[in-house]
């Protein structure tokens, strides 16, 4: 049996789970206020070109998005997104539970189109009843977004001129960051992502770590962030835990280069799906590969390899995502050329 | 420089790093449904001689007590807790967060008072005005407390009778519930626990995990608790991560072997503290032990040991906690000995 | 100048103010437990044909909406509406605010489409994910609709089957309820909607009170509902004063015939509007009218007239609202033909 | 049957009920944005000797309590009270139900006593731990406390500068404010208590309204308070209703000369109990008076007399309270005389 099923089936990178262990009985403080910690916010400080950034860590994307978007929304705002959003459909309201609403505008393979955003906010301050409606306060992407999609350099700036505008923030969920920057087909670098956002997160879950992610405030986080986030039960006691796995990721550039592999296990992935005849359900350029199958060669096909349900296509076909990782291998690759 | 800061001071009991890599390319599936997960529930439910129970896996106390709390009561309700207990003091207000009210009666070394508590809840209903007040909905726990006292099952009965004849689930914050068990000075089991709690989580963090706490539900969760686990951010997408933690610390009674090294490094602490003159500032039992140390003392020993400031005692004086753990080593009571 | 700009622009019924005056200087006790809160309660339920409803009286509709909401959730669950709903656009987030998500529905000039809910619900049931999404836990109309459309007694029975077949309540928003019920061409009576949902309100800002909604729940309300009342900052010390007011407007049917007045008078506007060569934007059988008008000839018209602006049709064009209400008169809907 | 048992059995203030008599016809807009609301406004800020005051009407207490405070603090921040302070105890969560904590310091007669209160926020910031738990983010008064008592001027003086010094805004209970101003024991000043709080509120239910409670931002509300206030459910359609209750009380001083009647109809009541015997269980210079009763007499008494049950005072004592208001009368007082 050979998975491709998501990109969080494995555990660590392997480096990671040594460094776990060299440096297990070290007596080291709590909260994040290690040396672990402290080194590996200075690595990404340097990797973003942002020397001044705010980093924090958090334990898991759900609670980075709720945490994020409460600690830096007023209460009487809300967060746009695409109606696609992460945050829109699949966190089970952790936004909403903390009191804002989730705005949708049309998602486009995920994507939000930048003239879209900027009619939706002028048509908001010129509807005479804006005040007894919730006020648009962040603007929220995923980047890769859910469908696997990236925005391009000019897209992103757009973006962020318009919040700008508007003097709202700009918040880039990348729970794949790595897989989106190491896609041949992007012009976005890491800097970009801190010149264009006022914060983002570093997935780490997804890409390599056991558990994890890097927000990063390029600017200057929310006052006292970290008793928001104790607040919303997001602190871990044992801080070292996410210092250590983002210190190993941002050392030697592994970040990058295990991001890079997986895109490039993607590459090898398409040509292999679209050699077998399987077609695009839209066109990805990352990790996450989505084609349209007959049932009844899906339903063969799940008895060797593990892949996902996406959506019902019609009647007999059906769309499934199959991703790559930090994790896969060429032979798996191969073997699914084979079974295919 | 040797260390009684905490409990959280080290990593992982190195049995579970091993378990960590020996399954970490397994792919396996998310949110808790591995069978990594399910071995530990079932391990977990023996020790618990509660063979129906529910048991889900969080990252950390305030969390677990932030979700636990808020998906047990119905909304005009808050928890009752000794004015001392975690929740009222140093969870930053999590359980406030969810719309609930933490609920004082006075801590006695950081224990509820049965009889306190039944005159609180008595009062309660015959106050006139109790519509326009905040339900006693549940009741909170510590054991051990945050001072390191114990229940006596005696007195966790008679909680629990005063509960079930309310109608209102008991609530056990078990953050250190090893190092309790595992005291010479207690009368009260694991399956005790189950059988007088409605809901407790056995602590991971403080006992040997690098994060992880196992939920029990020893008749029924609430439903759909997953979904609130979710909405709360507080679902792991590598749910392994606990359930192999777990897996391991309640394989071959790992959990309480070293709750119980703990607990006797504790009983040569006292006696080193005892030993060297320095009055307890109240009685503990368990692996937290407080003394009153005078200012110069304390500034002296600083600079070899580390120990934690609980308050002041008077102007001179300050009490001060040592805590041992799984990972406290007979060299270093032995090396304290000397330093005092 | 004569109004027509909405149906709470002017006072009470004088009806209402008379007995506010008589009622005065009698002493009574807070908090919706006098006489007259009591004498009203009796009076709904006899309209309503449903002996054993639970009514509470609430100040406003956002503020009902709220209540009833979060109190009949479960923490996990959202509201369903139609896209369109007062809930989901223009109450500034009141019901997120309480933690809940509101998952919407396509409207159909502001109505649910029967089938389209239960293609909605088995949806979500039937998506593998729908533990990580906001269960779908009420189903919220209004009726009259935002629109000023009616559900017709087979959609609302279909709708109620429905919504017991998923074991979730149907929550009917009657801020406009009086009118709805005295147009001319619906088929619905109380009785039905006391039969069909399990919750719906009353709307007496709208018909004929300063301020107020009676809040009916055929069966039973939540447990301790007057505390979550009194949570939300809903109870009012002063009970009388909503209690007076319903209990006026149930004595000789009050609110039927205001009703009926302000449904008549609806009909002559219409023929006005017609008359005129005003196309209507959509067909709105109940107080609210919706025609589309040259922008010139608006702005000319605005002059002597008030009506709110509903949206934009095109360049040249608005669609505009005239709305009647029980403090209508013939009077002035002559004097507007004259106008036009 | 007399009644002192509360300040709230009557309706309103005759004058009211003219004034919305006299205009109920008159199309008004709604939301608040009437001219009657700008003239209750104007009035308010004169007699405030706070020209650039904004001020917004609520319907209640509760209500003014929750959207004032929730939209005053920061997320990780709670607010400190009187531990009798009636957001502390009577008002259902309403405070916590918005996510945030009431931080309590001993009350004194009702009263925060500034050493006290100082010595908190000292305390709290030389605390190593301090963020791990709510900040102190707000200081909340009751003027007259729950008790009857009054702040001296020297007091509120004083807790403004703690206040100022650790950059917390001072809020102002003033659900009967009138009936403290008016005292001639008091040396506090409505201009007092506008240049001393940032936000404060002057009682209206309790005053002669029959609902309503004017809420004061003497520097500047919080950005679209508006917004916040209908997030919180509790924005009036019909805003005229409060606009004119309030606009009325501040002509002609109505406000002052219905409060100072209640404080004469007070001074009379004490002698009464004074001369009937009957101890104070506190000394109270407003218009509620607390004794302690034999619980015989009180139980005769009780037949022809309507006062409330304050608490036990031992096996066979009661201590009861007995309120005036604006339309208590000295006949009232005289017939208590007789029957005492």
């Amino acid at each position: 049996m050979i998975s491709f099923e998501n990109d969080y089936i494995q555990g660590a990178h392997p480096e990671i789970l040594k460094r776990l262990a060299e440096t297990n009985l070290e007596p080291l403080s709590g909260y994040g206020s290690d040396p672990y910690c402290e080194s590996a916010r200075e690595k990404i400080r340097r990797v973003c070109g942002s020397e001044n950034a705010e980093v924090h860590f958090l334990a898991g994307g759900t609670q980075t998005n709720a945490v994020v978007i409460d600690s830096m929304l007023n209460g009487y705002e809300g967060v746009v997104a695409a109606d696609s959003g992460h945050i829109a459909v699949h966190e089970a309201g952790a936004v909403e539970f903390t009191g804002h609403k989730v705005l949708t505008v049309p998602g486009h393979t995920g994507k939000i189109d930048p003239g879209e955003l900027e009619q939706y906010l002028e048509g908001f301050y010129r509807d005479e009843n804006h005040e007894h409606m919730v006020f648009p306060g962040m603007v929220y992407l995923s980047h890769p977004t859910e469908f696997g999609t990236l925005y391009t350099k000019e897209e992103l700036k757009q973006i962020s001129e318009i919040c700008r505008q508007y003097e709202i923030p700009l918040y880039l969920d990348g729970a794949r960051l790595g897989y989106g920057l190491m896609s041949r087909e992007t012009d976005v670098t890491l800097p970009d992502v801190a010149e264009f956002c006022d914060v983002f997160y570093i997935g780490g879950t997804k890409v390599g770590a056991l558990c994890g992610e890097a927000v990063v405030f390029p600017k200057k986080a929310p006052r006292h962030f970290l008793t928001s986030v104790k607040q919303h039960g997001a602190l871990l006691a044992k801080g070292r835990l996410l210092g250590i796995q983002f210190d190993t990721l941002f050392t030697d550039d592994l970040y990058f280069k295990i991001s890079r592999h997986a895109a490039r296990m993607a590459e090898k992935l398409k040509e292999v799906l679209r050699e077998k005849g399987l077609p695009f359900a839209w066109e990805s350029p990352t990790n996450q590969q989505f084609v349209v199958m007959e049932d009844s060669r899906m339903e063969q096909l799940r008895e060797k390899v593990a892949f996902s349900f996406w959506e019902k296509a019609d009647a007999e076909h059906t769309v499934v995502r199959f991703a790559t990782s930090w994790g896969t291998t060429e032979e798996e690759i191969e073997e699914l050329r084979r079974l295919l």
